[in-house]
């Protein structure tokens, strides 16, 4: 604290329902995200269930190793919730009933109404010495003492409990440990249609001179990559915008947005500012694509009618491809795929659009239509586009891929993007 | 293994993700879960990021204390993936080019259609001496060691990838470190339509004598609730299958099923051994219930069409709805969701349809028709039943239950179970 050396967090959290995977943790990623926010990386984390003896071992081995220690769970009324105990014990001390954390309980029965039992009052039982953490929310109070020079923080299992007494207590309490300036300076860029190596490869490839005091890294956030840029103090601000712009320009129509939103959250918006309307016609990806617009709050601004033409004869009737072009070229095919578009426009008097014919598998393929060939066709009825991908891949994740490139290829469109998509450049389908 | 001892499992997870909060691990769950419905409990796991020194040190600490060390993560072929060579230095050996990598590598790359490069090949690079642990669907190859007596086990990050190797692979590997009979008898029922507090209450009121040695639990697996029946010891198989049965009676419709079905394979399995086609007709699902459908694999020999109807302009020009109904009775009432049931069914020729017309929100509510209403119909045209219900949540919590409730009246058709269908009763609406 305050030294050259950065403080060392270290996570402990406990629970048998964390070790027979009936539930997912995400406390720890929220406490993660809260603290990198203040500066402070979260360096270790383990996991044990409602043991003692392994708890006491784990509080004393990590408290001898790091410089503030988060325990979570095991403050709950039941006989298997042990922190109080087990810190007691890593302590050498007593459990003993704790003035304030009595009070907290009292008060909480008497405005919740509820009378206090004999599993409620083991909740004021903490070892000897601790200060209490408030927790306005529930009856479990945190507590924190100083064990091996780190100081031990007990917090609730309750995510909404432990939410509140994070952003009330523990960065109050932890923000001394940032070194001043150790914040890291982050920018995430998001990006379709390349892949992880292939990206790192033409980053490599195309900037030699990359500083070495900025981080990159990437992350899978199907369907797009997460590229992260990263450096430690405020002397790079400048540098990481400078770089930031560099790959944005370098990433050209593969770049997306630098936040959360998604595919259909960025069409939909763009559609609402320049007061337009799409619509989509979709056979492999059935209904993929329509749901993923209309998740969107306020689509119905710009979205009215989707159609899922599966079969060769509603992509007839509904849509009116020319029954000799599906005879001749097949659904999975240029013309098709453009008729369906057509038709669709049509029909719903939409200004945009896109259709999509392809066999998502694991049956249907043939050697000159192998699974995982898709046609789509994208634009305005007087200027429509058309292009194959060839994805070969399970049947879901292909029609999440089609249904992205879907919408990537109309907001490309909408944003004019000349740029031709050349998406994953390795799998590009040549016909034989 | 074959001592009195229960083997000692533990996890090691890397990945900087993991420990700035960037995803939430569901990959331990998922481990935990099927290991111990083979009888071996997670005792331990730690989480650390991509950084060397911690990695060996961990890797030597673990296996030093356990019997089987599982490592999550860190396969990739970037320059922070650091899985490989720091068991390597744990084992104090090199990473040398393992042939049969480098062959899965080179065939992935022959049947996909791309070219390895560099980044790639990095993932063939392993510690000598290693045995391959095949991954059928991804570039990572798993692979195994003996280290400090223990077995290590590294494993590929990508939940898709981990679910296949850990069925096909793990589980045969690590099932012969179960002790007989340590096997817990379980059985799990998935259930719609009743919520957790209000199923428990409905148990212990109808069975007042349920067995103390048969373990109830509950876990949210939305849309579905999954509840699990487990009995510890051979002695209780009779006991455990008896009251699962007395249970499934209890349930009635509300029992789904007791695999990991989804309602749409449920329902495309039943359509197809039936001989049936369905459609559907969406507004405020917005295509979610033909996407869910479609995803099934061999979805076309039972489903050929869905019509995405989000406006009321294109539920006229589309399924015929009357005009004036729409006018008068509004789009989210029961004589248009009716019409746009009967108007797919005929557009479509199907047999069996579901249409829905609801307000999913945020805006677009009012005191008469507030966000949460949704109107349902369901059936075949010369049968065709409507049905409102209430459902005050989220947008996408929203469209997700009301497609539950799609594909759950269909199937309940289907099944001819002939019980009114009685979702969370609470919250029926009532039309002031």
């Amino acid at each position: 604290m305050g030294s050259e050396q950065a403080t060392s967090i270290a996570l402990l959290l406990t629970g048998n329902e964390l070790m027979t995977g009936d539930i997912v943790d995400s406390n720890s990623s929220m406490m993660a995200n809260t603290l990198l926010d203040i500066g402070l990386p979260l360096r270790y984390k383990a996991t044990v269930g409602d043991e003692m003896n392994l708890l006491v071992a784990e509080l004393q081995r990590l408290s001898a190793l790091h410089d503030v220690l988060i325990v979570n769970g095991g403050l709950g009324p039941t006989s298997d919730d042990l922190t109080a105990e087990a810190l007691a014990a890593a302590a050498g001390c007593a459990v003993k009933q704790h003035p304030e954390a009595l009070a907290h309980l009292q008060h909480l029965a008497a405005t919740k109404g509820f009378a206090l039992n004999a599993a409620n009052l083991k909740q004021a039982l903490l070892p000897d010495g601790v200060d209490i953490i408030a927790n306005p929310v529930g009856t479990a109070v945190g507590f924190r003492m100083r064990l091996n020079e780190c100081l031990v923080l007990c917090t609730p299992g309750v995510p909404s409990e432990l939410r509140r007494m994070l952003d009330e207590q523990l960065v109050p309490l932890l923000r001394p440990f940032s070194r001043h300036g150790s914040e890291p300076l982050r920018s995430r860029l998001r990006v379709f249609g390349m892949g992880e190596s292939g990206l790192q490869q033409s980053i490599s490839d195309s900037f030699p001179d990359w500083p070495e005091a900025l981080e990159l890294g990437f992350r899978a956030s199907l369907p797009l990559l997460e590229v992260k840029l990263q450096a430690r103090g405020e002397q790079h601000r400048a540098l990481l915008q400078t770089w930031r712009d560099k790959l944005i320009e370098h990433l050209g129509a593969h770049y997306v947005t630098d936040n959360q939103d998604s595919f259909a959250d960025i069409v939909i918006r763009e559609l609402v500012a320049q007061g337009q309307t799409i619509t989509c016609a979709e056979s492999c990806t059935g209904g993929l694509i329509a749901s993923q617009l209309t998740a969107v709050s306020g689509a119905s601004a710009a979205f009215e009618a989707g159609f899922v033409s599966y079969s060769n004869a509603i992509k007839s009737s509904l849509l009116q491809v020319s029954a000799s072009d599906l005879q001749t070229e097949g659904a999975v095919s240029e013309v098709v795929v453009r008729q369906m578009l057509q038709g669709a426009l049509r029909h719903s008097g939409a200004d945009i659009g896109v259709a999509v014919s392809g066999i998502a598998g694991p049956q249907g393929g043939s050697d000159e239509k192998p699974v995982g060939l898709v046609w789509l066709a994208w634009g305005r009825a007087n200027a429509i586009q058309a292009r194959a991908f060839y994805l070969p891949t399970t049947r879901i994740r292909f029609q999440q891929l089609v249904a992205a490139m879907a919408l990537d290829l109309v907001r490309r469109e909408l944003l004019d993007l000349r740029a031709p998509p050349c998406y994953f450049k390795e799998r590009a389908f040549k016909p034989s």
